[in-house]
């Protein structure tokens, strides 16, 4: 297409209001899945961080990592059991999830924003003790549910310039660590921040009125009509727990919570600043 | 034209390289002349000011308001004396200068910033003495030669998160107000707040090879090549003043400086957050 | 007279206890009408705020400027259209108003504050978006009624150690000016500021029981009385507006009221640093 | 006399230069000896203390208490021996020396201060090791010679918005305590703080050519002239040290030094605040 | 004994738990009388105090010094009055009281914690009006009751890295001074602070079952056994108002209150940083 | 052995002047191999490292992780090459390094900081871009040679009150990732922060005249006699390039650098805290 630079101007003046909006204000991302496992993807997504980054938008990463989880776990030739349908966690598991996404995804996402030109910081639930947590199942093992979330450390790290990025397993004061769900770390951390806006990427079209056909997305749910969604089937699977997060997220008192299709290229940035909502946003009433 | 807002995103993206290179920096722009009389243009030129603003650019206004100024006196029908061309300004005529420029002027810059989003302090050369000036010449009356420069108001007006719009008149400790040409008071602003760049707009295509020909526009000039630009008649006329504004902002240590067409729309936009260089810019060496 | 040195220093110290009661606290004065028109009176009035200033009071000074306004208007062969006395303030009007509050008074008192060893700031009510109006009635035309106040300028106009000075002009979202009542402005910005005096020169006697006799000085008015007293007609004409004003102002929470006389010299001293009230002072009870 | 509010106010409006010129800068006082024994100076040299420290200038006052230490030994029956002149101090003197001058005078001047409207800190030169010294000449026992000054803790006192009162005695690392002369502290002090002026208040009629005639007061004095001063008699007797410590300050970078006779009322005053020069100036060059 | 470097690394970790306790909380420590007479016990409880404020512990030292001012009167051959048991003190008393406390006492104080390695600031009650106080009884002249208590000036020198040793003297606005007892001083200030601890040092071994018989300390009391105690004949004689102070504090909101024997070395860093609680400590419900 | 808690208060108070020596100040220490290896051993290091951050001195963890990199090589089946002995980094092997440095025993040492009372936050040389490298020989693959050191994130983090623990990776403009050798690391980054001793944790008795006598320790080393202890064979094998980056570090400024034998129970708190030196302290001239 030929786009002239005056095009361009008046594209980057178009995105003004958007910009004013959010400008100071803290937007959590939660991204992983196999969203992430695209590097042409993953560098949209950064690139779209790293701008909203610069025009003065307090973004927070957090990340999941199940494949790479499971890719790793495969590669030491560790068995998983599982317990209606829920893999058990053992000690050896644990440390596996803790080092693949502290050290391995964590990490990977600070060195690509930061080669965007972004400036990021790593942090893990354990750092400053942010996410405490319990046995969330005896039988399931190290899977935690969280206790108490601190987030000093994020305020911390954003007051000193940086991006975090922060992976979701949480730690007690006995020493043990927790693999913690992702979702449901980014909506804990979205509503103590008082974020503006969730976003949350997931690798599917968003809510479809009917699943084959990507053009019946839904633009907004009003809370209240999710268990209806729920028993008609339009909400089903996988996407039942993230839609259930969402709605904590909004109940906690987070403005805009959204579920964005993470393989449409800037994504991110066509929702926050331009007219168009291209993924699903849940709101209150 | 067509264009999506995935067109949109990824232009926003593009962006960040040039953002990333000003982000807290300060551009000094002087805005004047006829670019300043349509209210289309200014509204253009304001939107470029606000947005890189929002984007983490210090932004300083530096105006001028010849035309506003002839206005007002053939209004309260106040003749003109002129000396080699230069205008007389007398007690009269000066404090018409004053109540136009940082009375109608200013607030009326700061009034279009704000309805465009920003956030803007409008002062004079008066404010907290920060232009200090004397007789340049007794002939001419209260056209004043900058004695001591003081931009501490400017760094106060920043620094509590405004837009400085600044008017070129001056002051001396016997209270007197002296008209102070702007494009001389933005090359000494730039020079001292050591910005990064300063944008002179002009209501003409620049410096062109044939002056008839906008296609013969330079693009980058040296400033040790300036004499033999005028001497060759390339640079002439009411353009060759300004240039030498220019040259003496780059002796002083601004890093480059652009004369850009004020009439093209979004000019400021395209020349500092796009490939495109739409104006000629001044460097050393 | 014969004053000696002693006798000055003895003065100093009996104003001791007068600077250590403001010390700190905000003093707000308005200042305009024929009182300003001397430069005397006016040189009197300034150096009273700069010694406060020095002292360490916070001083903000309001002014209006009817009289250059009609200066003005004559001068640009502008007639005047009346309703109910009040003058229809057209757009061309209304620029002529911004044009002389903001660039011709507002910058005059700027100048000799600074030519008497202050330092001063001179905002309008569009700066920073201070003053947000409406139209107080159709038939005036831009006669501004206040509908939002912020004084976070004035703030950190203080904040960084000027004098903020104030020209009563409104603005609105959609980018109009309103003309403002400079006494109305005062009295709402003193209670904003929770300023501890809000003093008012004007350029009469105070309020006289017999309007003949300056004797006859009322020197302090509960507010509950001001009706009884405009019935018995001591207070009438132009004065009971500002009265009003003033009620206002201790209604909004100002702890004092002050109508003094602008014409007597260092009125503004003698009222607030030595055992002397020449003004008349409204209280609450 | 018969002074109107009006003359109070003009007098107030003249003391607004000398403000200025001392605003935030420090002004050292060393008080001490007999101007110290009438309750009235004391008092006297309090206000003026208050008064200049409530326009916004920094006094520190530096203090002695010989008269007070000579009755204190008197009354617990303490024989002093003397060598060469000098009181030789045993352990059981600058015991009385500490707590006379540190609990005695130090405390007395802060209650007066504070009686006054001033807000005061006293210490010691013990307090945050201020005045580190060691033996001056071992002969003459606990008589200190200052080896190291730090003025922190001055800052810090002044920091918190209190009038430092300063005791001249001083401490070693290995805890012992010295008696050190006044007048070497406060010009040592007055250096290290490069403090605007250093008053050296006496009780006498300052420097006279001739002694008996008080109208002979020489009211500036060039250091290098010091010498011819002293030769011909002018300066003699205790005065000679006196003069010596307001050279050494002078040397060290102080502007002014004054010598100030403590007997006249309001004498800090009158030298500081107004265009009289009551006392003898000494200056560089 | 024979301890290694072993053993000691051990103990410093050991005291770990205890130092975390209290870090970046107020201790407040009065201490006095007999305690403070042994230099040797004097640098035991210093050097505690150093290591306390070492470790981030915010330590307050308030003193008395009876033994002091009674040697003191004794030299100057003053006879004291008493009234029920209680000394009068009359102005020459109190003037010693204040001379004694705040310029013997207190310094030298100051100038141990400095030999040991402390950064110290001795304050007066008078000292920035820390303690307001009025008669508590005509006859017994200026022994004073706390009215008014202003811990500001102990905040500030916190603020600056002090550790501030206070005398408990008062002042009132006519400028008398006052005797106060230093365990009310003590309770109240550590009230006012919101201290963790408030830990009062005696010369006796604490409250013991069997006073003659050192083993049967009872280390713990809940305040309302107090009555109990003293009707039981437990608690007495100087006893009974001290352990009064201790329940004042504790109803004020204190947490812990510690009677503690000054005679048995580092009994202050026994108490705090092991597990041995040697003292007598006052508890509530 | 039966020790007092009066023989613990003496202990602590013996540690004084060692704690006031170091408080304020940073201490680096490089932490790793099979030191890191026993529990035990791990929790006495942990623990000399919160207690020596309690008492105010900032530590900085530099940690390797050899053992647990071939650990989990050989678990993943990944064979290693070998050039000149030293192992060739492919892609896989980095990535391996990586995750076990960044997200293994990083955040297992700020893990255990934590279950001690500490407040730790785990950071990678990614991390703010902190460590920059390139390839140190093309042969080697991804071992990288430091070429910019930024410490900025290290000084952010011990400014929020945290204790840094870093991992030494490296990263590069394109998004490479280096292993870093941790003893270089660790000097270079005890250089640049001006650090006032680096401690390197071996598990070897440190350096013995006679290798097989422990008690043949050298205590002190001048940096010029290196070269002789080399070629004499007293310093040889992996001791050699330790012993250099010590040397770097005291030839970039650190003012002691100690190689501490890590299997000594809280051999940290021994040698920094009492007189006695148990490991080998390298110096200059």
């Amino acid at each position: 297409m030929n786009i002239t630079n005056a095009d361009r101007a008046r594209i980057l003046v178009h995105a003004l209001p958007y910009i004013r909006k959010y400008t100071g204000k803290i937007i959590v991302i939660k991204y992983g899945g196999s969203a992430m496992q695209s590097d042409k993807l993953k560098d949209s997504v950064v690139r779209d961080i790293v701008l909203l980054s610069l025009v003065g938008i307090k973004v927070v990463l957090v990340h999941g990592g199940g494949p790479e989880i499971t890719d790793m776990l495969k590669k030491i030739g560790k068995e998983s059991r599982f317990v209606n349908g829920l893999r058990v966690t053992d000690k050896e598991t644990v440390d596996v999830v803790q080092m693949v996404l502290a050290g391995k995804v964590n990490k990977g996402l600070v060195n690509i924003i930061q080669s965007n030109g972004g400036k990021a910081m790593g942090l893990s639930g354990i750092d400053g003790r942010m996410i405490e947590a319990t046995f969330k199942d005896e039988a399931l093992g190290y899977v935690g549910e969280i206790t108490k979330l601190n987030v000093q450390p994020i305020l911390d790290v954003i007051d000193k310039g940086y991006i975090p990025v922060i992976s979701s397993v949480g730690c007690d004061t006995s020493g043990n660590i927790y693999n913690i769900n992702a979702d449901t770390a980014a909506s804990k951390i979205a509503a103590e921040l008082y974020a503006e806006t969730l976003i949350s990427m997931t690798d599917t079209s968003g809510i479809l009125k009917d699943k084959d056909d990507p053009t019946t997305l839904i633009s907004k749910i009003d809370v209240k009509d999710i268990p209806k969604l729920i028993e008609s089937g339009i909400i089903s699977g996988g996407m039942i727990p993230k839609v259930e997060c969402c709605c904590e997220a909004i109940r906690y008192g987070v403005k805009q919570v959204i579920i964005l299709d993470g393989r449409t290229p800037h994504s991110i940035l066509i929702e926050t600043l331009t007219d168009e909502g291209i993924g699903t946003m849940f709101t209150k009433g």
